[in-house]
């Protein structure tokens, strides 16, 4: 079993920060939609449990952990009250709900791909499952919220890159039997590195091939932006 | 066997009977957007039958009940060509739908809920899931139909708290072991008169604390309108 | 098995073309979206495995093939790259590519069908994940882009149809036992066929009845082209 690279009470810790700061990014775009109290805790819910639930039932790991786990469905419960209540607080400390949210990226990537890997799936889907892991919560938040997908705009900085990085690492380390809790702990340190220097140098991933100079541009930019 | 509290028969006609009147409620939603009369029929069936489907996901009854049972399938096409044909005088009728559509938010909260504890999930994921019975089909035909989901607007009466209290009174009941036909008919009332009144007086579920006194009030509310 | 009534190879052969053309319905629209590169990736991976993904979940098909056949997890790659570099020498080919996208469509329902048959579900449930292979690909990417799905509008050539026609005359054909390499083709055939007449002379579907005289048009009208 390579979930048990961690002593699992330091994996489960892990786990339940990551679906924390998730719930939080969640929890913080439904007050900025001016959702009701309740749209706040959908979000939270989604956005936290989102990239697992989905694949759990691609590996058919059912009932998911997210249904199973008490642990992992009141904290995005907290996370929307603690938004609820202390909203333009916890924005205030945007950067630091950034710091943290790299770190659920980090940690999801990397405990997603060995997930799968232990359900039986080949290393390049092992590794897709765990960027999907990782992104997947953001997806299903922004299509609820009715926005273009943060994932897959040009104009955010690099977040699939990190997790694409953090989830090749592991499936290497397999790959090549060398997956402990080192380098366990370096995939996790070296995507969540990653996404914070895209954040602080504003790493944007490219548009396609000389779209740039396309004519269309403003009616697009207009588009896009809403 | 939770399932088998009415006899398999009336449990079967309320099921119909619950999806009928959800799948009148996507496909008016259909008109109003001007979709196509596949487009009715489309949003008409992911309504009815999208939170029973997500359900049996999760808890891995797979192949789910929407496509095992032929009555669950043809019942919301027979409502799609109801409102394909009579629309205006649906629409007329509104009050009528929005009883039925109560009646059916209690209905699917209880057999969700009773349903997921009979796959071996544990209270609360079982309560969780008979919510999400209830109003996973309405959020999936909001998605589909591209506006924010019915459910997360501030400025609807009401909807999941009903279905919240209708699941909750079932998981205590199995908890203390008085789950029977009459509490369960009793849960079913409860949610529906909840959602009746909520109707009425036009309940609301607050916003964010402070909210009402931010500043952005008046952008975002029209972007929430859009 | 029913799936194997083509040569493994020519089956598979046939089913990476349409997960290519698919792709690159995907990757365009992306494109037109002012996605950036991993954006173009994911609408390309999701438009051409979503609908046989979804199939696989309900028939309980785990590890879905998407995640467990490298071929279908590459083509997706391989045509946004192709749309990347080429994006306007692929748009100046939408003819091209709507005639693949017509054999992919005939292709999909068919072998959805005779997969969810073999997998132990009715016809009437076979005929419509058939349906649901074919076309939910197309509903996820548009649903991702932000977009009532084309599948919906009122506006747009008959797609659902050429589909609902195949997986039809498959399922007869399992009904009437039938179906040999020579009935499959045709279904494929007559779906491609249908599609490509539909998208000639501009077939649609009609609007609910009468819809076309609402006094509301026009401001519907403006709703939908958004």
């Amino acid at each position: 079993m390579l979930q048990e690279l961690f002593s699992p009470g330091v994996q489960h810790a892990l786990d339940i920060v990551g679906i924390f700061v998730f719930a939080i990014s969640g929890a913080l775009l439904a007050v900025r939609k001016n959702f009701d109290v309740f749209g706040i805790a959908v979000l939270a819910e989604v956005t936290a449990l989102g990239g697992g639930l989905f694949r759990d039932l691609v590996i058919g790991a059912v009932p998911p952990a997210a249904f199973t786990d008490l642990g992992y469905f009141l904290t995005p419960l907290l996370a929307a009250a603690l938004v609820f209540f202390l909203h333009p607080q916890v924005e205030r400390t945007q950067f630091a709900v950034n710091v943290f949210d790299a770190a659920g990226l980090g940690l999801f990537c990397v405990t997603g791909t060995t997930k799968a890997y232990d359900y039986g799936l080949g290393l390049t889907a092992s590794a897709t499952l765990g960027l999907a892991t990782a992104v997947g919560g953001g997806v299903l938040r922004d299509i609820i919220a009715n926005e273009v997908p943060s994932l897959v705009r040009w104009d955010r900085d690099l977040y699939a890159v990190p997790a694409i990085v953090g989830a090749t690492i592991v499936a290497l380390c397999i790959r090549f039997d060398t997956l402990n809790g080192f380098t366990t702990a370096f995939a996790i340190v070296t995507a969540f590195v990653l996404r914070l220097l895209a954040m602080h140098y504003h790493w944007r991933a490219p548009r396609a091939w000389n779209r740039r100079s396309s004519a269309q541009e403003p009616a697009e930019e207009k588009a896009t932006a809403q």
